[in-house]
């Protein structure tokens, strides 16, 4: 189906805008007014511009408060939506929008309402266009969609019709059945936008808080569907302003919002009925389970010394490359010793092929790397913060990652390793705090990964907001960290935690003391307030601060967790252990943890 | 009166607050419990640290979820106080603070909250300390503070008292009128923090968005007042924690603090009845009246060209330093050739000295400069953003600042400049977004200007923030300038813009352009758009489009204005008429001139 996207949608000036637009595949925009005021060039060299670019002018927008209105004031709005019109005719534009009344004088008539919309809809015809009218969630008296179709209903006139946008129709807690008796031919105009839920004024929250469909919380794809099942024919067109696509490069805000909508066109692809609707593309599904398969580290003295007081041992050399495969019971880690590498995590995600495919047609970045004769695929995806996640088959496949390494031993054949650990639990990636939303993003579309809510914490020196991912299916744990932190305060990039599990924490965190491993040091308050919430018996408490280990408890479900002091990189290792379904990440002892590590990094 | 802080109002681990906190002069701290559990020290040596620093523990806290709780799980409550009443002790903390329950699970029941209440008030008296109920403004069922007062009358227990915390109580709506029956002996402990009036769910509002008195909207003083009134006895204490704060360092935080203290005190100082009452300390009034004087710009080629060709000239030499007067009509403008000076702006806002001790008193750091014998006093104040603020007497006084330029002509006797400006309209200085509200705070507390709202406009790449000030008497206008923009986007700070009043823009603007000096070029989209809004006869819009100048109207107020290209340095100059009485700053124009800015920058 034919892409758009509103020139408010993307930063800079209109012609860097279009530049952008068109770069990114778009088929068409709507030309925002103040754009269009704000340009040397007339409308119809804006109309060539776009031609030459091949983008269609979809909409011209918007035109504002223009029903309702006190019947002196009327000529006015006339003489002022008649230049509009002529504008829009001349960049080329079939389609106007205009946005319902938010004037305090504005007037709740109905029938004045339905009255100068149809005579807005007459001079529209005599421009040859349709105006598309949209309840803004904030409009005074016209705010829900169900009020603008009323409205178009009762001004019947073929050049009005209705706009729906996703956000401010869902943004008032309407969802998809409000579009139910409204004909496909009726709707002139979907704009398309998503948000996270937010408590908070409705037009602070359009005006800094939308995003791109798939980013936010908004049921877009409902509304989507409902569209297209009615019949609609024209663009998909995205409107999403915010903070941070204010701030973006236009060209890698028009990325992400290409992507937004093949990612949305394929949601609704598998929803609609096939017979009649427009043509929509699918891109290849998802992987059906994604599982941790390892991280990887640049090598250096300090990480090997790290792994080796944990108890890991290398376990296998890459066949070509100068990295080493680290094992501890059946947790892996992979150390890259070649100059300037980054972090980088490893998942089982079959089939390759398969995510690699969706990778590509999601627009997301691939890692180009040198691959040997017989090694496996191990396609790599670089995400929004620089994350390399690179995709592995299953164990015994010959895209399975532990097939390049130790070619001198089949994967098969190969001996579990050593050590008490039961596997990567979780592992913590450091973003922008500005790419958070973005990160999720990318889990979420091209791994199908749920993410869930933004939590806060307070660090001494900022705030952490943190955000754990899952899979639908595959034992990946995934938390997302931002640090808002002053200029000046490190807030280290990619993977920065590893948390391993084990099945006896005490006795593993005795054994590492013994052996001279440095844990981070819980303080004595810790335990007073432990012993305060929990009411745990004294033998318990004692044992727990002895051994330096934090605990939560959720219902019947306890963790038990420790950490290793940060290293200069940023990087450090949990270690826990799950009882009784424990299912969270500890986050009742993140304030603690946070200072404790500050206090021991100085 | 005493003055106290809590932990949670300042960023770092708990001993660094502490230092920051004494070294502002507080007499006391609230210890907030994650803090206390995050350190290396126990209760009793945290206490003798406090001691040592000459600060006095006067609040520990928070207790939570402690009455509405259901009776099975009240034993463990119970457990739970008695192990932080014990640290409190231990603290020698005389006031715990006890939050109202937020938990879902709590009980509407007032018997049972009084029954509970009464109970922790005995366990309090055990450990001879008193429990300061507060209601959380988001609390479960006691959320305002009436309920909170009838709950803490119906307990009816001397231990258990009740706590005012400015934000929550007027968060909910309430003001002091709330507080009209309750005998101050009853309050335990007063809480208070500013916060700017946002429309977003109150918890967030409160997490993120608090602020000192004097920065926020809320009438802070107004509750102090009955506090005091009523006869409460115990500290002013600072609760305050945001965004900004917890990125802040803390010895500024703390000395922003202790400022606000003192402003609210004094205002409170001024309404109080002088009996019996606490002893409050005044500080000097602020300036009766605050006028613009003359903008300081670092001398550059670029700059005395722009000067000239705008018809300035020099019209007076500082009799010691490498600094030129230039004058246009009533506009003056001073250029300073010493290396390395900024911007900065001079006020006529007598009496100097007064201005001067108000400063001191508010902790607002003074500029150190060298005077010369016989020259003008001309305090220097710098504000949080940097800029440099000079205070001049009124012209003819010996601490009028003209009385240092010139020394061969007395400043009375001199001639008027030639010229047709009739003086400067408007300052607009950049401030670092995240200063935006303290730097407003600083011109409202030291020169009692009052801030408008934040007004928001797009950038070609970020938003720009804006807040115009306005004295009660005198000619200044400041606007503050905020660019949330990008990385790598320039934002300059200090003395951007200059906004130069005449009678004549037309013909004024006519001049220049034959003369060959550059002003911003409109695009003619514009004034189609202002033809359409306006309904402007075709002549004028003409004459308009043809001077290049922008127009706005409100009412019957007109603004004429037109604007130089931007210096390299971020300066430009506006040139403006006011017609009618127009009061505002050409907002509906900002989108545009941003843009062409830009464009023209490039």
């Amino acid at each position: 189906m034919r892409k758009a996207i509103a020139t408010v949608s993307v930063s800079g000036l209109l012609t860097d805008k279009l530049d952008a637009v068109a770069a990114a595949g778009f088929d068409g925009v709507e030309i925002f007014d103040p754009d269009l005021i704000s340009c040397p060039l007339p409308p119809r060299d804006i109309a060539a511009r776009c031609a030459d670019l091949g983008l269609d002018v979809d909409l011209f927008q918007p035109v504002r408060d223009i029903e309702g209105v006190p019947p002196e004031e009327f000529d006015a709005v006339l003489h002022r939506v008649r230049r509009k019109l002529a504008v829009a005719a001349e960049l080329g534009a079939g389609t106007v929008l205009a946005c319902s009344n938010v004037a305090g004088s504005s007037l709740a008539d109905p029938d004045l309402t339905a009255e100068q919309l149809h005579r807005v809809g007459e001079l529209a015809a005599e421009h040859g266009v349709v105006v598309a009218f949209e309840a803004l969630a904030w409009g005074r008296h016209v705010n829900r969609v169900r009020q603008a179709w009323r409205a178009v209903q009762t001004a019947d006139h073929p050049s009005l019709t209705l706009a729906v946008d996703t956000f401010h129709l869902l943004a008032r807690g309407d969802g998809p059945e409000a579009l139910v008796d409204v004909p496909g031919e009726r709707i002139g105009f979907l704009q398309v936008a998503d948000a996270p839920l937010l408590d908070m004024n409705v037009l602070e929250w359009s005006r800094h808080f939308r995003c791109f469909p798939g980013q936010g919380t908004l049921d877009v794809a409902g509304v989507v569907l409902a569209v297209l099942s009615a019949g609609y024919a024209g663009p998909l067109s995205l409107e999403v302003f915010s903070d941070l696509v204010r701030e973006e490069q236009a060209s890698e805000t028009a990325r992400d919002a290409m992507r937004s909508l093949v990612f949305l066109e394929d949601e609704v692809a598998g929803r609609l009925p096939a017979a009649g609707g427009p043509v929509l593309a699918a891109v290849p599904p998802p992987a059906a389970s994604v599982s941790t398969a390892f991280v990887e580290v640049p090598g250096s003295p300090p990480v090997r010394a790290l792994l080796e007081g944990l108890g890991f041992a290398p376990h296998g050399r890459h066949r070509t490359k100068p990295v080493t495969w680290w094992r501890n019971g059946a947790a892996d880690v992979v150390v890259n010793d070649a100059a300037g590498t980054d972090t980088a995590i490893g998942l089982v995600a079959p089939p390759v092929a398969g995510v690699a495919a969706r990778a590509d047609a999601l627009l997301w970045p691939k890692v180009e790397r040198a691959r040997g004769a017989d090694e496996a695929r191990l396609p790599g995806i670089t995400s929004p913060s620089g994350l390399h996640v690179f995709v592995s088959a299953a164990a015994g496949d010959s895209d399975d990652w532990q097939h390049d390494f130790a070619a001198d031993v089949a994967a098969a054949d190969r001996p579990p390793g050593g050590g008490p650990l039961l596997g990567i639990d979780h592992v913590g990636v450091g973003v922008p705090p500005d790419r958070l939303d973005r990160e999720a993003g990318f889990f979420r579309t091209l791994f199908g990964l749920a993410p869930g809510p933004v939590e806060e914490f307070m660090e001494p020196r900022g705030r952490l907001r943190s955000r754990a991912l899952r899979p639908p299916r595959g034992d990946l744990r995934l938390v997302l960290n931002a640090v808002d932190a002053a200029t000046g305060v490190s807030r280290p990039l990619g993977v920065t935690q590893v948390a391993f599990a084990c099945a006896d924490l005490l006795a593993l965190v005795c054994r590492l003391r013994a052996a001279g491993v440095e844990l981070l040091r819980v303080p004595d308050n810790y335990y007073a307030d432990l012993e305060a919430r929990f009411g745990l018996p004294a033998y318990r408490v004692e044992e727990l601060r002895r051994h330096g280990v934090l605990y939560d408890r959720v219902g019947r479900g306890e963790l038990l967790h420790a950490y290793t002091p940060v290293l200069a990189t940023g990087f450090y290792v949990e270690l826990l252990e799950r009882r009784g379904g424990y299912d969270g990440y500890g986050a009742a002892n993140a304030t603690v943890r946070l200072a404790v590590q500050r206090e021991q990094a100085r």
